[in-house]
């Protein structure tokens, strides 16, 4: 029981701080995406892939979250975003209050989009807002089309299901369409897209995603 | 304080009922080989192929932990190994006191090889030890070469990695190499090993580390 009670007041703090977050980041006007994967379904690729794409449009921020290393920051600041590397030093996911911390390094006024790269982790982040107006899942093909009723807290969570890598279709036993029900089944509001980061497949139909989020927070849909 | 305070009674308490269950797997002689990966990247697909090289030689137990469902459980019982499924119901990892709560549905005694699948997840399980002789992590290919510097303690804890779904390699930005050199950089004392679980390819070494591993611990290597 006392357990079960630190973990909702843990839980209790993460909102409150979440929610504060949150007001910084409608103040900005700017669209937070949060996104979720196990490690190397593909959220660094993709979120490069997304840069190139966005960034002649758009200005795009980057909060990369990972255990170690200053990898990921490295990789999308070459693509042109500006952002800041959070290692959790072995934690399973962000909090709100990690990002609070990183937000005085970040210029959200001149921001439209700021993507949050979560730790590589498909069970403990699905539970933590960080103050984001979406959560974002990739399942890589190669994962296995049976895995969202197998973790299925994230894909509750989340407002869209990118099934990334299908340039491997061919050489995999993966069926997309059983993966999509299940989707479906855990969470019928799930926008589920077919994407490769890598070939740029499907890109477009993710670009158009995150362009009408953010014309919607600005109510100019 | 509280907090850090809070998380080694946890993990001081894992580490006594890991000591139980350690007791036991050793009075029973058995091998106990706790599996670790992300998400598919082939735990289950490798158990299926380790049961066909192994059951007509040794009498196999498996544990499956899972957030949610029992597929996994259904899969080895079809490939002849005996064994309980547990669900942690959101839960992040196994801990040794939900392994000791099914032991009595198991009989030790009369097995030679224990596998413990634990929920896919490359962080959380790393640092509970549930009375394993080994942890064996798991790295596919499709996940990317750069991941041992960016979950460093798995491979840190790990005795063998198993670099699976080689078969995928021709069609992958992925170096084999530069894996292995970060897994050593991590662990000189770890086995690395090339497999695929769906094709086979491998597997013969993979089966010879697991005989290796039984023969020393019963003392007739």
């Amino acid at each position: 029981m006392a357990k079960v009670g630190l973990r909702k007041n843990i839980l209790s703090e993460n909102d409150r701080i979440a929610a504060e977050n949150r007001d910084l980041f409608d103040e900005a006007g700017v669209v937070v995406l949060n996104i979720i994967s196990s490690p190397g379904s593909g959220k660094t690729t993709l979120l490069e892939g997304t840069l190139d794409r966005l960034s002649d449009k758009l200005r795009v921020l980057v909060i990369e979250g990972d255990v170690s290393t200053d990898r990921d920051i490295e990789r999308v600041k070459a693509h042109g975003a500006g952002g800041v590397q959070i290692n959790t030093g072995g934690g399973c996911h962000l909090s709100a209050k990690m990002v609070a911390k990183v937000l005085p390094e970040l210029d959200l006024d001149s921001a439209d989009v700021l993507f949050i790269e979560n730790v590589g982790n498909l069970i403990c982040p699905s539970t933590y807002d960080l103050g984001e107006d979406a959560k974002v899942v990739l399942l890589s093909t190669t994962e296995g089309d049976d895995k969202p009723m197998k973790y299925p807290t994230i894909f509750h969570e989340s407002s869209v299901a990118l099934l990334n890598k299908v340039d491997l279709l061919p050489h995999l036993p993966y069926d997309p369409e059983r993966a999509e029900r299940e989707i479906r089944v855990l969470n019928a509001d799930c926008d589920v897209l077919r994407v490769s980061a890598l070939t740029g497949d499907g890109m477009d139909g993710w670009i158009e995603w995150i362009l009408s989020r953010l014309a919607e927070k600005r109510g100019d849909s």
